[in-house]
Parts: C-alpha cells; structure tokens; sequence
C-alpha cells in the first residue's frame, strides 16, 4: 500500500518541447481541505527527496499543523514517484526521459490544486532547496493565488556558481563507464559512490566538519564512516537518470525562463506578490546568503531571514538541525500569522 | 634540455616505511647565492604545479628579485619532475609508489639547501596552497634556521572539510575503469575530466563566478568554454598516479604528525619561531581563513594577512589575479624588510 496518491496530469506538454504521455503526479496530503478551501499549504520536495522526506516539517505541535492546514507534498518529476526515467514506460523511459523544468514541475502542481481540489488561494508555498526553486516559481508564475511563500535555502534561479557545483556531482557519477550513458542494467554504483562523496563537501560547511559535527551530532563514528553511512547510503539507492533528470532541473531552474518574463529575472522577481520569508543558510556553500540578498531586494514584499548555523545547506536539511528547525518553524508561524 | 636541475637524494627513507631508492629532487633556481650565504628563499610548489608555475613571482621589479636573492623553488615528489610515480622505475613506478608526506619532502628539500649548497639559514619560506603545507613545515621542522614564511593559501594541517573535498576529487577520478586501480595504459580521461569539473566548484568563489570573471577577467567565452578549456585543459595533461599521490600528500599533510610532535598540533605552531606572514583568501572555499586566524593565534611570531579577494583559492593562484599578486608581493616586501 503507498502512502501517496497518483494524480493523472494527462498528455503533459513541456516547456521544452517533449509530451509527457499519461504523466503522473505523485503526492500526499496531510490534514483536510475546509470549506472555504483557505487553508492549504503546497510543500513541493527537494533534489532526489520524495514526500517522505519532507515530513519532518509538519505534526501536531508544529507550525505545519494538519489539524489546521490541508497540506500537500507534491512530488518532483523525476524523483522516482512522480514521472520518472525509472517508472515511464518506452519510449521516454530511461536516458530518454525528456528535460522537465521547475516550470513544469509548478504547472503540473498548479494542475493538481486546481483542478483536483478546486483551490484559488493558497496560504503558503514554501521549500527547502530544490523545494526552494518551485517556491519562487509558485510565487511569479501565480502571483494572484499565492498569499505567501518562504523558500529556504535555495534560489529563484541556478547561479553560475552552483551550476559548476552541479557539473561535478554530473561529471562525477557519469565518468562510470558501468553508467553507460544511462543504458545501464546494474546501477553504476562507482559513479553513485563517487557523486555522494562529490556532495559531501558542499552539503556541509567547513565549520560543520571543523567542529566534528558529523560525529558529534549526528553520531557517526569516524569521518569516513559519515562519508559511508550518511553520503553512499543516500545516493545508492537512487536511480542514476532520476538523478540526473532533476540535476538538469536544477542547473536550469529560472523563474524568468519562460514566457511570462522571457529572461528578465528582475521583472520576474517584481512580479511576486506573496509575502515572502526567504531564508538562507549563512554557511550554504552553494546557495550563499548574497543570492537571496538579491533577490529580496528586487521582490516587493520579501524579508532576508538567515539561518545563522553552521550547518550549511542542512540548515534547512530534512530535519538533521534542530536549532535550525525551531528557528524555520518559527519563522513559518510569524509568516502565517502575518 | 630541460630548465631545471636535479639532486640525488640517494635512499631516502620516507616516513610511512618505504625507501625511496636512488630519488630525485628536481629544482631550479634564480639568481646567485651570496658570499654569506644569507639571501636564500625557497618557493616549494603546488598540487601538480612544477617550478614553472612559480615563477610569475619571480623577477625584476618583484620582491623576489633574483638581482638580490637566491631562490631555489624544489619541486614536490609526485609532481612528475621529482621522484613520481610516472618517472620512477619498477617496483616502486605507477600505483606502487610509496605514500609521501610533506614532512619527507621538506626533509628532502632541507637535504638540498644543506648539502648542496651548504646553506645554514633561510631568509624566507614562501608558497602557495600545498607549497604553504610545506612551508609550514619549514617552519615547524627547522625553527633555528628559517627566519620568515609567508604561507598563502594554505594550512598547516589539512583540515576534515579540505580532506573531504579531496575525497570527492579522488572519487571522480577514480570512477573512470580506465583508470584501473592505476594500472592505465591509456589515461583515464573521463576521470580527469569529471575531477577538473569538480575543483572548478571549488577552486574560485562564488562571488567570483557570480561577477562573471571567468569571462570577464580570464578572458573565456562561455562558462563552458571556462569547464573545458581553464579546467579539463589543466588536468588532462597531468599523469592520474601522480595526481593521486600528492592528494595523499595533502590529505595526509600536518605539521605535527611526525616524530617532533607527535600529533599535538598546537606545539607544532608554537614552537615555529620564523616571523610568519600567514595569508588566506577571504574566500577560499577549501583553505577558509578560520583554519588560518587559528593557527596565527597559536604561533609566537605570526601575522594574519588575508587576501581581501574574490578570487577564492585562486587569490593566491599562479599570477591569476593582478591586484592580489600586487597585495601578495607588497607584503613579502614588508616581510623581508623586517
């Protein structure tokens, strides 16, 4: 038995050009829907996260409360439950998987709330990383509907910067020849073991490793059984074009790139309405607080809120800081109560 | 005719148990020795940098004016110029060359300005990145005869975030099959290239990239052209055996691991007498000035000088940036005049 439902979006066009035949929506609810239909939240998932992994969010207790909220978790296409490499059927199977932007990605979801729920107005779009990005999306592709939103630590679009982070993690898990330009039977688990050490370093900022957090806090052993257990053990058991797929959403991800603002990403930026939290990590290597600067100061309504940790990208990680936790969830009640 | 010149260490016996046999120091050096023996200024070199890479700080109108200093710049073990893995003949060639540490190649070095040139004192030790490492060592192995360092760059211990970096280059790398535990005929150019994909991300901030100077400064014509051309060019022509053992080097690279010490790295600092410029880049990602205010604070006799730069690693960089070379030799001026 899932936990999760299947929405059929139907012949999904994307943005650019493939259809997405019988395309699927996987998500989760949490909570119910009111009758005036003014109480959902959307909490779209991160790079190669599923539903699952965004729970630590939202309980009794939390300001995601489902005793209060209609909470949904929309699954990202490509992250192995919403259309996928792995779970589409020939011919856009495996390698040929089409590109799917977190445009897409926004439509599909927009989609889903609409059409399958018949809700105008969200209360609150919010997302930790890649989660982040479709945030910023929800913010400018519908500025009427969505009242708030609150990405932490991500971007409204791929810096230079962190397009290059990507391109090793890319390089790193394609230079497996057992990777066979994603024509594989077995797993090329080099290349995934390689792409998992790759990330260490940037999820985590030097004064995480410095102060010996990875042992410390979360209770490894040694550092090399961090890189092991913690790095490894995540990515092995992801499918290498699912991860790859959401690799180019990422490095792609731009809420001007597309027809609405043609690449003008401060016009873009302006055109949010909701009021927005925008929280980075003070110490995320590969979305750095000066991004969100930028970004806040060309959104009208927006407020730089920073996590101030030495946790890195994992600030807003699925739950891993609790200090960080406290200050999001925090963060997330002044917001809606706002 | 090669341009520089070679001392037969004999049998150098290393560190970690093996023998060395018949190894050589490859160096060059820049203007005269004096009569007193006392202009001397050694210039160790960088991960896979040869002397050549040096000498964009050597020269007339430099602090380091061959006119009035004797400069000897030794090449590191590994670098394929000193004893390598690519140069060495069987047993000890390619993937069996021996683990080497900085401390076995300052001792080497310290053989070199003794022996061959029977030099009592150093005026300055000076290098960037892993020539820091080994400048620092300088400073811990031989206080009585080292009178300045000026390590940029670099740390005097690798720290648990650098080691993790490395950790992912070294995957990249070695996720190639051509690669073949080392035992390549053909070079494994899939993990060159994945491996300079990965220290692009790191090798410059991402102020640096955000400011386009990729472009902008260095002249390339696309962040792509930058990937391939700046990075893969770099490593592509570089042996893999002999990439590998100078990351060991580095990974493995502290001042107090070694029979003087015995792992207590704050004595190491201590009991380095040398006037010490200690210069980090503001934005170094994998040497941050944290790692350097500490061991500044721990040294008798040291200064904290970073490089306010976005330039990252590359602040201190082979003559990359002009306005931080220009910072660079304005405080080796003050250093040697002290």
């Amino acid at each position: 038995m899932p936990d999760y439902e299947i929405y059929s979006l139907g012949d999904f066009v994307l943005q650019r050009g493939a259809t997405l035949r019988d395309a699927k929506l996987a998500y989760k609810t949490f909570g119910k829907l009111n009758a005036k239909k003014d109480n959902v939240i959307v909490f779209p998932t991160w790079y190669s996260g599923q539903h699952v992994d965004n729970e630590w969010l939202i309980g009794k207790g939390m300001t995601l409360d489902p005793a209060k909220y209609f909470i949904i978790i929309p699954n990202m296409f490509g992250n192995g439950l919403s259309s996928s490499p792995s779970n589409t059927p020939e011919p856009y199977n495996k390698s040929r998987f089409p590109q799917v932007t977190a445009y897409d990605n926004v439509r599909a979801q927009h989609q889903l709330v609409t059409e399958k729920f018949g809700v105008k107005k969200l209360k609150l779009v919010v997302g930790w990383s890649m989660g982040a990005l479709q945030t910023f999306h929800w913010g400018a592709m519908y500025p009427d509907m969505v009242e708030r939103i609150a990405p932490f630590c991500g971007s409204a679009k791929c810096s230079r910067h962190n397009f290059v982070f990507l391109e090793g993690v890319k390089a790193a898990l394609t230079a497996d020849s057992a990777w066979n330009n994603g024509w594989y039977d077995d797993k090329p688990e080099k290349g995934l073991r390689a792409m998992a050490r790759v990330y260490a370093g940037w999820g985590f900022s030097q004064a995480f490793y410095r102060q010996e957090l990875d042992l410390k806090a979360l209770g490894h052993s040694s550092l090399e059984d961090f890189l092991v257990s913690f790095w490894e053990g995540f990515f092995l058991p992801k499918d290498a074009n699912n991860l790859l797929t959401m690799l180019w959403t990422w490095q792609n991800g731009d809420i001007s790139d597309n027809e609405l603002y043609k690449g003008d990403f401060k016009k873009a930026l302006k055109a949010v309405k909701a009021k927005a939290f925008v929280m980075p990590s003070r110490t995320d290597l590969y979305f750095p607080p000066e991004d969100s600067e930028f970004e806040v100061a060309n959104m009208p309504n927006a407020k730089f809120l920073p996590f101030e940790s030495v946790w890195g990208h994992f600030a807003g990680g699925p739950g891993t800081s609790p200090n960080d936790v406290k200050f999001l969830d925090g963060k997330l009640k002044e917001l809606l109560a706002s």
